[in-house]
């Protein structure tokens, strides 16, 4: 059992809702650790620009695994895997929750759109679903590959396809027939009443997970009231990360030295507390007599 | 011949100074293109901190490489690598040219800090250097190795280790003198005053560079009235980045909800516009009929 | 220009017919280099079988390229990429195409089948192919992405399929007029009959290529006289290696010992030559005064 | 806990003596488990020369350690990771016995040679160790480092480098003192002598281990009645495959056709078998209507 799963299985039972956020490399996974989620989004929208590519399918597993594994060797708190549609058919979901499950990741979460995918974001007019019982069973397979108490999340596009509640609803209730420990309802709204709307219709005992990245005026407690479960804060981070060094390139361009940036960058100590020099500095003390170096 | 290595050896020679800003993943490249900067520093640092452990030769030759090659990637201004000492010996440095220059890495650092490296910026008492000799014959050997335009930088650490001015001088020319296409010296002075001294005794051709991380008060162009003729801002634009993910995610886990950091982060046609969205809606409009994918 | 794209377009233009064999990693590649064969095949097939993962679009494309790329290190004739269909969609072939290009990759050859793909090998009833249209636009877009002589081979599953001649010639001529620089038509049948009959209608300027792993009974000069100037050994290799470890420890298990198996395996002086260690002995003795390391 | 390294510290209190053999590559770690041995050498040779690198720390920790993983992933019996001398000093140890735990590698063995090492089948005059007392801190705080069972074997090269019998003891004592599961006393002899010798003035529980590349005469139940526990074949399954490689890619270039190496390969079938083409099949009956891909 990967004792990452088993957290993210105890805070799916808890009272309170939880609460996660998205990161692209091991770094921003430490923030998101340090400021006190519960658990990490693998973002694949983030990771893919974090790679300069769109997130379009272009990033292979291969990748996604590589950022998430990262991501999981720097934090503690449970990684859940932005995992598109499984990265192909059956076969290679099936392939995926091996790799992905032996490389320590807590939770992967498969969506129905056809692959290649493109992000939910990127407001295209025609997006196309897998088909429903397609689907169910890639669910299903997913979840019969574990060996360990990884949690399938299962993720439907409905909404997003322009499909209706009505379908997202059904696509929900295959998914969780099929084994689906979670349902996320992704909408691109600018309000949240599809999610909330699918809340109100949602009677299993499979706890519904919230992407607010459009409709961002509704609060954790609403969602929770709501009955959704999860939120996930998916590339906040990743979004400031852009403003903040576009700003700071440009103000360093400008004005051609580092002293006007100083006030608005992490000083170097915070950046050596960031990476644990701290604990490297403590092995140094124990293990070696001389600093870095024993002398030779 | 590497085009980014022609590029960047044709800047060397240019009038105006020649300004860099570091980078730790093919994003922050991109965004030091399009800031205007006139190459990418593959940092160490910065690339270390993105995976989450300290500046101290954990991170592996084919970790570097690898970061080093995605933002060669992603823009087409000249990459300029950290190299640490050559990830080892004299052997391990030509085994590091011939891999680097296949990867279209337009130049690379490579500095007299003994295996494993620590960063200049931790401020460690006792840091020892390789045997002067000894290190140009690397630095002369990593200038044999190449088979195309590749830049060669060698860097002293002579001022960080304490030895003065004399010992980095007489480094300095004898890894002129075994090839190297520019000298970076290094200081972690809060003053510019050991590099700037280091330029007034500085009588070659071979082009001198700069690191202003903690001398922050000197301007672009003071450095090169001085006879600095490159400028590198080597980790300015991840510490911004830190800084704003933090305060991002401190404040989405306290207010619960995303509506009061939308002003402060890039919005979502941003990131669209940097990983070149518009290219892929190009080519689907040019190589499919009907959006990303053909109906079947 | 990349020159190994550079030599292959040379031999494609020469008289005498093109002999490739197949590698799965960088060691077989050399040997492929040192047993006189034009170019490398880093063969989807074998490189599969080397993670030990079935033929079937599994692996991704970071790996098939990870694996290509070692490749093209490690020897000097070009290496021609096994590119499945492109791994996904028109947009996922454009990608793959700037990629391989940056990394060194002579010649890319995709093919009609459907992702995710099967092994023409595993004798599969009903293999779908990729609507020839839109097959075609692939190869076109594929051609038009390149920025240097990177050759592209079209590859037709349409013997597999079941489809017969007419319609391997038609998807023959198409993906020749999208600009294809070579024609690679797939059998899996025990006599050559289908391809040698294929090159007799063949009146296009446009190389064919045959890859004989089941029609073993036909030699390259029958194959260049029928018209078909590319022949690759794609797998044998491989198949080889299979053969002679699983004796080898079956043996080791058996016996308890190596004496036995000392005269069926190369020496340890041979495999000190294929790895180069006289350049290594010969850089130690340049660049170190005593050995490895310099006494420090 | 990792449950392979559970399966090797069983092995290692049982009353038979325990053979391993070496892989590069995960097919050749499923050869292995298929012909009975009861672990996998994660050879640093074999990785290497797979690489056509030599064996001189220019493959890195990042290298290695994928190089294992792969292994781990292909096969259930637990992979012995060779580690060289840790990749660096102590801090570079602890760091790979993070990453090496994390990844599901059952065994790490550490060397006392100096970074960057060299084969010690290269048979290099003047081989330099590290320190002892500096090497038994080393393996102290890899001992130390560890979160689960991970296996710890310390290797001493005092033999290769000439040092004699005395200074072995006293090294693999300080080792065993520092924390050591098993001892590899290693020696290029062509006679055992060296190795059974040590082993007669071995009093300790700790269990010995003998890697038999150049001293091939003497058995297993020899190595046992001798009082070595652990025996590894390191490298011959990968050197049967380069000399099976060689013969047949000339062979295919002088006959010109695949016919007359077909008897001395592995048919297609056992690739298949090897590969496990059969459950992909099963995935596909259980989860898939018609053959690899559902009908849209």
């Amino acid at each position: 059992m990967t004792p990452q799963a088993s957290i993210l299985r105890t805070l799916l039972r808890a009272d309170r809702p939880v609460v996660m956020a998205g990161a692209h490399d091991a770094l921003s996974a430490r923030l998101v650790e340090e400021t006190g989620f519960d658990a990490v989004w693998a973002s694949g929208f983030a990771v893919s620009a974090s790679r300069a590519v769109p997130d379009a399918s272009l990033l292979t597993m291969t990748d996604m695994l590589e950022a998430a594994q990262r991501m999981a060797g720097a934090v503690t708190i449970p990684i859940v895997a932005d995992c598109d549609g499984g990265f192909g058919n059956v076969i290679n979901t099936i392939h995926m929750v091996q790799v992905y499950e032996r490389a320590g990741i807590a939770a992967l979460c498969i969506e129905d759109s056809v692959f290649p995918k493109r992000c939910s974001l990127y407001q295209e007019p025609h997006r196309e679903l897998v088909d429903s019982e397609e689907q169910a069973l890639k669910i299903r397979a997913a979840c019969e590959a574990r060996r360990e108490e990884t949690v399938v999340i299962a993720r439907t596009e409905a909404f997003v396809a322009g499909l209706g509640l009505q379908e997202a609803l059904e696509r929900a209730v295959m998914y969780a027939d099929a084994g689906a420990d979670a349902i996320l309802v992704h909408s691109t709204r600018e309000t949240g009443c599809e999610v909330l709307d699918f809340a109100s219709h949602w009677h299993r005992e499979v706890p519904l997970v919230a992407v607010p990245t459009t409709y961002t005026g509704i609060q954790v407690d609403e969602f929770a009231r709501a009955g959704v479960r999860v939120i996930i804060f998916a590339n906040q981070a990743m979004r400031a990360s852009i403003r903040a060094m576009r700003e700071t390139l440009l103000q360093l361009r400008a004005d051609g030295s580092a002293a006007s940036v100083e006030g608005q960058i992490a000083p170097l100590i915070e950046v050596a507390d960031l990476v644990r020099l701290d604990q490297l500095r403590a092995h140094e003390r124990r293990y070696l007599n001389h600093g870095l170096r024993v002398p030779q």
